[in-house]
């Protein structure tokens, strides 16, 4: 069955309410798109391969989509994951997925799967399991053609600058080999400083990362003031790369003022595996502290994702490994939390702070306050289950008003799955020029400040608050 | 006055959006009642006998009504509750209801009460003093009718299946007397299985309750192998009479780990006396993975009611006993609560696992990624105060975009109050319908998909999830 | 550029909608004011010299303004606040505003000047670095003029009552003198006892106010129980001119069941200045035990404003003092919190009590069942960051259903900046016609009714809490 796909979807169906939508997004739909934080492999961009097969393109790593199969009572095994990878055939992920469609109503991975389609492949058929076999053969002649190749994409796309995210003992080698390339040189993809595994004392291998840490600065990382100095040095080694930002994703936002002398203690410990689970608290919430002022020194803007409780299920972390979908979201204290950090940093002009959350009930009642608050704390875009048409929304109406656009920074994709990045931009612009579009309409805002409103929030505000 | 009583009651004005909504509704508005969790009376349905007056019916029962009253500075006393029940004339009752009307003004309370009337009763004045009395009289006139009996009116409601809920050691005598009777044959009247009692050690009757459990069963619930044997026959007996679903009711969500021993440990404490707040709470955690494991044996779905704190108000409590509007919901920690049991639980293809929140700020941060992750789980309609046209827009927003529809179980009427089962699940369909329309006027799901989906959620859904 | 200032501003733009909104609001919008929190100071109306500056008028007492600039990094200094305030032209402050007006797009204090400007000083341009001098200017004229004195337009709002807010210690002067003055015979201005700076043991100063509460009062405040009867006592001077209202602004909303023994012990060790932090908070939750019973006898009705972290920011506290945008909200445990009060005066027919939040996930969990059970509890209205049009939107949506209209109290401009007091009022008022006419389009309420609601909103149910 033919899919009837709108120019006017997510658009309030309010006729005036409509009107304005359409006239905000005719503003914004064609500018480049900005690309701040994602998960994209760079190797695909350096290499310029065909991708895989659709199952391998748009299911197996996509763990919005593998997760709610499971739900479903599809084992992950059966999706091409894990230690079994090898036995399942793509078709049949495909298949699977195929079978299940109807699971996926209402949910933005139907809507990014659907953009995909329509969009990336020119595929106007709902998908069903009729049609599997159909749509795998179709997708996959295509992604053959060079008109596919991810470099292609990249352009088609309109993008300007891509972040990707790697761990601090990245070599860059994929961004050092585009950087040397061609099209490196006119296309600009970029890493973000992301040293979670050498910060969070609870990883397994913390010690061995911290060792390699220290083989590839040349510090003695067995030492505090080491291991200190390999982290300034490898933020500098990315920066001189290209990179602007850096990440941290914690289970808590929690930061605290150590003394020099607590830090080394811990750390020393820590270096003889003698650490429970708060003095790992601790550590993390000195080292963010420790972090921001090296991004007051170095100018690279700080990240913080906070408040997911990662491997949830131990028996699919063992078999799978993480972000296979076991990744819980939990009620998180910023105001407290981020209490000395803020008091610290927060009014320091050369530090930007933009913070994440996946508690809602945090949003209104203490970021958009302390965003509202403190010059270098910006709020981060709706992240992971609230990056949707209604966790848009309600970012925007709990934010606004308090906060006001200029203290948030656009949109991150913030994905893996490199042919959804042009739908997922979409759907964020769509639904922020709807949400302007109901300002608007209740004259709460004149259309002209809302254009300029939707371009900061599509265009200017990432590049601004990235220093890209 | 008479009121108008629109047929587009609960559907937005807007006209593309109130059509859509029309077009669903028309294809759910006749189908069959699934009525999967309530509180009737099943002595009610046994003996078919004519309901009593209006203020026994509609007021006295409804601890939705009464609390309002009080808030309005009506004592308990005077609506023909407590100890001085006999005392107040329930004309005066009724009375006193049509004087507070606009108390109700834009409750769930309200419009039930007001389907009720219109639909029910074909009454179509609004309630007022002026009126109390004639309204009164010709409700108690039809009453009277064979029409209006309990027997009649779930026929006429179109109830398929109702379930009634009791503790583990009611005799079922109502149900077994409905299965043995011609109406019963034809008409399905089942129990839900609600050990409270005997697993919260909180409760002063617990002791007792735990010896008449043994007297039932003949084990010995002087240890803690009777008592579990106890329970899997009580549960065996209600399976056996059609129950297909346990019910819980927990001030937590919490779910522990305990040895065999531990449990042992615990339960010989309570059987003498000598356990404290923790101890019940750490009990009925245990006892939820237990009767868990229970359900995986023997098939009965389980439902978790959790975050409600019992008999807030003492002094009501003391007066008026239990469920007279002195519970109030408190924040509740589904993430960690849970773990265990999902972890040991959650991917049992034999298991179902229902669960309601009163804490609207974990569904979209903790419920709904869990459900969206755990095959067994699944998650409850609103429950109580969220069990209204605005709690059910909030549960749909909250939930779809992370756990699509099929991760929950349609709705649930959780009545006492028997004439309003109709009216409940009418305005459950017409909400779940204008959120439908409004996917499907803004092109996030198509009207062929949307009309699935209704039928999923008025029908199909709660007969699959609580294996009817 | 001249702005379109419509008069459906606020109102949605479905026409069904828009239409039932403009009927509401035609109801009330000519409603007097009543105005029964805020932070007027009484002064200006006691003296009605001319206000001074545009700068001094809407931009430097208003922290919601101070707050946006300073997240914009704009220094507070540079707004004329702090010690170095003398070297600021509040020219140059004006100019700051013109040159960020972009920052407050889509905030209520955008709003609210946006209707200053139009509805009091006629100003219909815009506000931009090119016109900041000539509406300098033209503002600076126009508050020379008799017309723009604080009586004229105080009358020119319709305002009936204006409820200023005062410390324990305060002398009334100026609402002695305004009661004594011909206008003040005319015109009713009260203040509203507020006692926190003796309560609260945290506070610096407490010994020092406590010992001046003693002076005045003629009692020993040595002791708790000349204290406690200083408190009555200046409790009652407030009522004898005219107040009719306590407030409490509180960290928490606990509420502690202290012995007589208990709090002598803690009052005589703050005496010796021997409290921590759990101290305080028990003896605020005392306190507010024992000035619920004060209200019990002396009907002043009471007010609880809580969750509030104040001075987040030390830096902006020790340079700016209280009240400057560095108070953040927090979780608050309203459930737990304020059992001990609420059992103990919750159903007393002579005790009102008006419990504010920051934090809106409690208010549809705690709040609105608490309210919606015990006779003597009210929610007030949205508060600080939730007086906006989606915080007032939200608000009705999270009580209307379980507690009612009846159970709210209408409007509080809460506010510092006299001029924006019609602004506000009128905000609110839309707000609360749109939400009805919401509710009216969807037949969930009668035009009629609807018509009621709006005229408790606006005036009847906030001069009833408030026993104006």
């Amino acid at each position: 069955m033919a899919q009837v796909w709108s120019d006017d979807r997510l658009f309030p169906p309010d006729p005036t309410e409509r009107g304005l939508a359409r006239e905000l997004y005719a503003v914004v739909r064609g500018l480049p798109i900005i690309s701040p934080h994602g998960h994209v492999d760079p190797r695909l961009l350096a290499r310029d391969e065909p991708f895989g097969d659709p199952a391998e393109l748009l299911v197996i790593p996509d763990h919005y989509v593998t997760r709610m199969l499971r739900s479903a009572g599809v084992e992950l095994d059966r999706l091409g994951l894990g230690p079994a990878a090898g036995e399942v055939a793509h078709r049949e992920v495909w298949r699977t997925l195929a079978t299940h469609w109807h699971w996926f109503r209402g949910t933005p991975s139907r809507l990014w799967l659907e953009h995909t389609l329509h969009e990336v492949f020119g595929i106007h058929d709902e998908l069903g399991a009729e049609n599997a076999d159909a749509l795998y053969d179709r997708i996959g002649e295509l992604l053959a053609t060079p008109a596919f190749r991810p470099r292609a994409l990249f352009e088609r796309f309109g993008i300007e600058v891509l972040a990707t995210t790697e761990g601090a003992d990245d070599s860059l080698e994929h961004h050092r080999a585009l950087a040397a390339s061609p099209w490196g040189i006119e296309h600009r993809v970029i890493s973000t400083f992301r040293p979670d595994a050498v910060v969070d004392l609870d990883r397994p291998g913390w010690r061995r990362d911290v060792d390699r840490l220290g083989e590839l600065t040349g510090e003695d990382t067995g030492s505090y003031a080491g291991y200190v100095a390999a982290l300034r040095s490898r933020r500098e080694y990315f920066r001189r790369h290209g990179t602007t930002a850096t990440d941290h994703g914690h289970p808590t936002a929690g930061t605290y003022e150590l003394s020099r002398r607590q830090a080394e203690t811990l750390f020393e410990r820590a270096r003889r595996g003698a650490v429970d689970a708060d003095d790992a608290e601790l550590f993390r919430g000195h080292m963010l502290m420790e972090l921001a002022g090296m991004s007051v020194d170095d100018g690279l803007v700080m990240q913080l994702h906070a408040g997911s409780l990662r491997n949830y299920d131990p028996a699919v972390f063992a078999r799978f490994g993480p972000d296979v979908g076991a990744d819980i979201p939990m009620a998180t204290d910023f105001v407290h939390g981020l209490r000395p950090l803020l008091n610290r940093f927060g009014a320091d002009p050369s530090f930007t702070f933009i913070v994440f959350t996946l508690d809602e009930s945090t949003v209104a009642r203490e970021l958009a306050p302390l965003a509202g608050h403190y010059p270098a704390m910006r709020l981060g875009p709706p992240w992971w289950f609230f990056d949707s048409p209604d966790g848009i929304r309600r970012f925007r109406e709990a934010t606004t008003e308090t906060a006001g656009f200029r203290n948030t920074v656009g949109f991150n994709d913030d994905t893996r799955a490199f042919p959804s990045i042009a739908a997922r931009h979409d759907v964020a612009r769509r639904c922020d020029c709807a949400y302007l579009a109901a300002l608007v309409a209740r004259h709460r805002l004149s259309l002209e400040d809302a254009a300029e409103v939707a371009i900061d929030l599509a265009y200017r505000l990432p590049k601004e608050a990235y220093r890209l």
